[in-house]
């Protein structure tokens, strides 16, 4: 935050020679952004169905080996345990453990990521995100909100695919996942 | 499926020459995939706003002469009859018939397109993506959480532009409607 | 509206020579559409971050000098009123005074953009999207579903930057900024 914020005083600094009032500095777009821009969007909507269908390969797949997601129940670091604890989770309505419902289909749970801001540099990029989930945990089976938040994420490209090397997800939902500061994107 | 999931074992045991933890199969993004995805991505903005403000014109236009339409209450197969469907949708607050609401303002549903997973060749191209509906048919007019599920679409490029030939719309609301089975993305 | 119309009619006609329904004008995407969306989509976002984060500079900033706002509370024209307006908005809860929760942390507010159909002329572009927005100021920052609608926006491309001339925001939950009449998208 400390960099970005000098490049925008810097920014406004040099914007005030253009435009009577100050502004801040722009991102900078490479050619070729679109093109990784769109890669990286799907990857985001392959992930949300990776999770929410519980397919521990195609989520884990997204992450580098050495890949870390830091979510809501701590750090998981490395591509194996991310499979394992996708693997593991014990049924698509939520994280929770859910009781048996006789008579009910399966709750299903749904994330969305929406709102991407994401900055390239080379092979290597930032990119911010809202986040919010959908269920129907419920007898009735009814569309619920569940939760929302914002993901912050660093992502790498290798051999024309880009992988999570890190995602933090923020929960506006819990005390200690809860976004504090300044706004994270730029 | 049957495909998607050799092709992801074959990448899983390629990759295992790259990484200490085999991998699931990357899609392939030819260039271009960006322009194309860009005007998907318009389409189904385009289409959004065409279901919700019954533009059953521009919402027809959107499917090949012959495309089909699998939804809620059934499959409906051909331009004119999507445009037919559309045409007599009852009112802007849902598919059911409202009832008049004295003093109250017409309510309005709105569906939101998410988390798209676009997979293109050449001129043909296969596409997942979350829905969502929030509406206001109450007294208050008050914004609430309708329904939500997923699209499984097929489309095809005719001189420059997209057209879906399938649109099959998956609804978490819905016993006969709800996703079943494996992450219908890749 | 009308040239729109206009256009659709003549491409429905046009249309009527090569497929047996006519359908509407479907939108022309010039080389580089790709390129241009995939900055505007990133504005969009990092619209909604520096909104529900009160960074006012970078908010004002995606505003041209002379840009407008038009909004809930009334039509804010120009880059310093823009700011001046984020600048005092009372807290990230919402855009109300919010009372003071002891022992709870702040309220987040979050707004979210999708469904964006973007025309894109030159260094001029037309866009619309859908918004909605969640909240959690209650007792027990439970997430809730606040308000949704849609933008019209107009766009100017300055050395490489998108920047908005006019935001104009619909709001389905007030009767003076409910969407009526035709698509507002095309």
């Amino acid at each position: 935050m400390v960099e970005a914020r000098v490049l925008r005083n810097i920014g406004a600094a040099a914007g005030s020679l253009l435009f009577a009032t100050a502004i801040a500095a722009e991102p900078a777009y490479a050619p070729g952004y679109a093109e990784d821009r769109a890669m990286i969007e799907d990857l985001q909507a392959r992930y949300a169905f990776a999770l929410d269908f519980r397919d521990a390969d195609t989520y884990a797949s997204m992450f580098t080996e050495d890949g870390v997601l830091d979510w809501a129940r701590g750090v998981v670091t490395g591509r194996e345990a991310i499979r394992a604890l996708i693997s593991t989770l014990p049924s698509r309505a939520g994280f929770a453990a859910v009781a048996d419902a006789p008579g009910l289909r399966p709750a299903a749970a749904r994330h969305h990521i929406v709102n991407q801001a994401i900055r390239i540099e080379g092979n290597r990029a930032t990119a911010r995100a809202y986040w919010f989930q959908f269920g129907n945990d419920n007898p009735e089976r009814e569309a619920e909100l569940g939760s929302y938040g914002h993901y912050e994420d660093e992502l790498i490209k290798i051999d024309g695919q880009w992988y999570f090397t890190k995602r933090r997800i923020y929960n506006e939902q819990m005390d200690e996942r809860a976004a504090t500061g300044a706004n994270p994107a730029w």
